[in-house]
């Protein structure tokens, strides 16, 4: 099994070169924060994923959470590196300082984010939903509330749930069961089933904070009537510590795929006692202050598996001894060349690196339009930060997610039949990541998130938008047509400007086909947000070529790490991009091909 | 959890009126074979699979195969499966009347064996290493080889393996070290350890034959040096009952990602008696005899998961109550619309029909050049049908087994959440089907195969005679102007036609392109052979189309069946068949920006 390494050298590429944070935050009034700091946060994330997390993980999967008598018991070390993760402070970095937390921007959690989904993706879901409770308890819950359970949740003393999903309820949240019903003294009784709650119980930390989605007696039908409520597993005493068990359980854990070590429950609220986050029938609005955040996160986790197995793919693929390369022998003193000589061997690593680096610097690049979101305080541009925000969620959680599942997938190939088998941790990694694409909304929901919100929403206008931003990137580099030309980049831009040029047109087809058919909208919606990630990506990898190209004609001393940044762009230009055609063709060819067939005819 | 249903009136379609077995074994002198016949074992090979191995496949899962002081046991049911198995004649369908086998044509066998694939992967396992023995035995060993071994294998009461791999030797069979000795009673001893190998030990029947790949003392470097041997795990006494036990002794057996029912074994052999089979050296050229076979076998087995997931995506999206149509209420009745209202859900089930249905028609299709390969006496037919049969072997065994994984991916899809669940069973169909694009030579070993041997090794002949055979498909139904305009199909014979133009173009070039360059038929041969696939399908679906229409204007009583066909097979062509286009830039793209990175630059 290969050991992970944080890849220090390019999050530093990305972060400091390409995006340069230390500008963006003095753009944000956020001087304060010095390389100095990105620095320390980088290594010692990388420190303590490689030693604390990551040797955990093949065990972890093995063990699995088990269930007995309402009891779950997370594998071995996990509360160690729990414990760990949280007096460390990595659990309280972007949460706010007035309990406790580090107020710092999710530019600079990100990376570590990334680094604990590599290194131990069922670890770090427990701290994961604890982040998001704390967002929505700090903007929607009463002081009281507040004051009762953010400064514990953010030094992990608690840990939070979201409760959204029931059986009968999954996409289709209107749909949901679970009642509350009024107290005189101002909370509520919860009642119902929830299932697939992540981290619902465990034995990581001394109380389990449930945020609920239920209706009131009263409640507007559909998701207008839904309401969000917290739940605590034992109920605070007057000196908040932990006291009487609360009416919730664990009915069972789900044996699932992967993210084993992952506790998935069905809890039973019966009567429990909560209160309500936000106002009585707002509660999906209340979701929907974690919505960006929580897609932006399960994104991350497919970065996180790909890049952990291109790890290991690259290191079997120049371990690995197997036949001659096709243009005769290149390693004259073994019996056999490694396998990084075979050409479709380095298409399958290139391919991990094209996506999993143009994916890292894509939410790198996001994730300052969430700090953007906290700390930009011009309104137009927060405005218009907002909207471009927007844009991006579903791109980046169906499309880093659809990554770490292909990357995964190519980790266990570049293996042969030593990727499947267990011991060599990669099929752990397509396991793992093939839950990305179904939870916090499946990537087809997503898609149609993109179509009907992003782009029929405001009529293309973030689409333009961000197209015209391309556009201005394309033409400031491209100041003289000989320089073109003449360096490798040139091809590049001109490519990218003709994939602008189809990718608005494609967007104005979808909006005409989708005001003629309603239909129309599910029909493209997959295609039409994947072609939009894979004309995006080009972006990003223009914008890493184009730091590259200069750092080599400044006569850098770091040529071979910028050459290779180049030749993978070049790569992704060639050899992934072509992605858009099959794409693009698909969506074009309509709703006919889909809805003619009766339902009744699909078998006979 | 889906109860496996044979599909038999699609089987039958294919079999009776788009191939039109009867008439094609008559062609062959087996006028024997009634279509009474190829019914009673479609009907008996349902109702042996639907009620004998599909109830055992998801507990199979769960207990997976134990092992302990060396003896493996197999899950709870196996043991009566498989004498249900045999003892019902399955395992001899195929094999030589001479030894009790009943000599049926392989596409007799085909829709049975894709039953079983579907039903139980693991259990069909066990059986169908033997099948590949048993053609070896036949064809390479002994008299006195065959007059021990055959009966047994063929009635099951023993069963057999193939002992290829070691862990230093997998694609590079030329590395391998096992060693074989003259003993002076001209049998050999065996010593050398063997990895991977299925069903290498278990409690399923009283010996097993080992197959065994090793080298002589004086044997030629390289994988011209490999010698095959037969090595019984008992040496048979005078009366051929099992006795003595030989000196092969299984050390553990692989924890998998999937087909945790299957032994995957290491075994030792540690002087081990036995005999040879073909003569010294020859041992590759007694393998391929079975490679053929084997790597259709593979490939059956994706098709088999594909329609297994596929039945599972569409009992589910027909009972799965969530959101309403984008068009509006469809069932006033329920509280929300089946998900098989919805565009996308409804693009997951055509890419599983689409993709299966074509696979199927594909495979069987190829099973009658395997029959060919059997029974044709013609010596110009039957040499014509060899290179067109091996032209096929590595389409069929690597785009079966990505269809097999890509259509249980949508299967997991289709669920949402519920299909990371294990007792649902589409994650195991997932699971169990990866290891199908690895074993029997990785899909990129088939891609180099396809291209040096089936393109290079005859400059094309096969390719164009090939596109031929379409071509006058094309122009025999495109006899009137006219109706190629007025019905369903005129559309995708033009299509049709003209990937026909590009797929040999493309071939041109690789072939040129090859010539002047080594590196690049590594570096176009994965997307070359996928290009292929997706080229040959729509022929498979036009033929497919053609027959429907030809029913429906004939005023048919199934039309809404012959319907969904050419619906089928039109949505093959607006949004499968434009991945043509990303496979066809890709390996135009060349060997360059594969091979440019240097091997220490892919990480810093």
């Amino acid at each position: 099994m290969t050991d992970y390494k944080a890849p220090l050298r390019d999050m530093r590429f990305i972060l400091n070169e390409v995006i340069g944070l230390e500008k963006h935050y003095q753009s944000l009034g956020l001087a304060d924060i010095t390389s100095d700091l990105i620095d320390s946060i980088l290594e010692e994330g990388a420190r303590f994923s490689e030693t604390a997390l990551a040797p955990l993980n093949r065990q972890a999967d093995e063990e699995a959470v088990t269930f007995e008598n309402g009891v779950v018991t997370t594998p071995t070390g996990f509360k160690e590196a729990y414990r760990q993760y949280c007096d460390n402070g990595w659990a309280s970095i972007t949460a706010p300082t007035d309990f406790g937390g580090q107020d710092l921007p999710n530019s600079l959690a990100t990376p570590f984010h990334e680094m604990t989904m590599s290194s131990n993706l069922s670890l770090r879901t427990y701290p994961g939903l604890t982040e998001g409770s704390i967002l929505a308890i700090n903007k929607h819950g009463s002081d009281e509330l507040k004051n009762t359970y953010l400064e514990k949740l953010i030094d992990g003393t608690w840990s939070g749930t979201m409760c959204l999903t029931e059986s009968q309820a999954g996409t289709d949240l209107g749909m949901l069961r679970t009642k509350a019903t009024r107290n005189t003294d101002g909370s509520y009784s919860v009642t119902g089933t929830k299932i697939f709650i992540t981290a619902g119980e465990h034995d990581l930390s001394e109380n389990i904070i449930h945020l609920v989605l239920a209706k009131l007696p009263d409640a507007p039908s559909g998701s207008k009537g839904i309401s969000l409520f917290l739940v605590p597993k034992f109920l605070p005493n007057a000196e908040g510590q932990p006291d009487e068990r609360n009416a919730v359980t664990c009915g069972s854990v789900e044996h699932k795929m992967g993210i084993k070590a992952s506790a998935t429950c069905v809890l039973n609220f019966e009567n429990a006692k909560g209160w309500i986050v936000g106002g009585e029938h707002q509660g999906l609005a209340c979701m929907f202050t974690m919505m960006n955040d929580a897609r932006f996160q399960v994104g991350l986790q497919g970065l996180g598996i790909a890049e952990m197995a291109f790890q290991g793919a690259l290191e079997y693929a120049n371990d690995r001894i197997q036949t001659r390369s096709l243009s005769g022998i290149k390693s004259p003193d073994k019996v056999a060349d490694p396998i990084i000589v075979h050409p479709d061997v380095r298409r399958m690593l290139l391919t991990q690196i094209a996506l999993t680096e143009g994916c890292r610097m894509m939410s790198y690049y996001v994730s300052t339009l969430l700090d953007k979101e906290r700390f930009e305080t011009d309104k137009q541009k927060h405005k218009e930060n907002t909207a471009l925000l927007s844009f991006f969620i579903p791109i980046v959680k169906s499309f880093l997610t659809d990554a770490g599942q292909e990357v995964s997938s190519l980790g266990v190939q570049v293996y042969g039949g030593h990727g499947f088998i267990r011991e060599w941790g990669m099929e752990q990694l397509m396991r793992d990541s093939r839950i990305l694409m179904l939870y916090e909304g499946t990537n087809g929901v997503q898609a149609l998130d993109f179509i009907r919100r992003k782009l029929l929403g405001d009529n293309g206008k973030a689409l333009n938008g961000f197209i015209d931003q391309i556009n201005q990137f394309c033409d400031g580099y491209v100041y003289d047509d000989t320089k073109i030309k003449n360096n490798n980049i040139g091809g590049l831009i001109t490519t990218l400007k003709d994939v602008l040029i189809e990718w608005e047109s494609l967007g104005m087809e979808a909006i005409k086909a989708a005001q003629q058919d309603p239909e129309e909208i599910g029909a493209c919606s997959v295609d039409f947000l994947q072609y939009s990630s894979y004309a995006v990506l080009p972006y990003f990898w223009a914008l890493m070529a184009t730091v590259a190209q200069k750092e080599i004609e400044a006569g850098s001393n770091e040529a071979d790490f910028y050459n290779s940044k180049i030749i993978t762009a070049t790569f992704y230009f060639d050899r992934i991009l072509p992605r858009t055609k099959m794409h693009k063709h698909a969506l074009l060819s309509g709703a006919e091909n889909l809805m003619k067939l009766n339902a009744k005819h699909f078998a006979f």
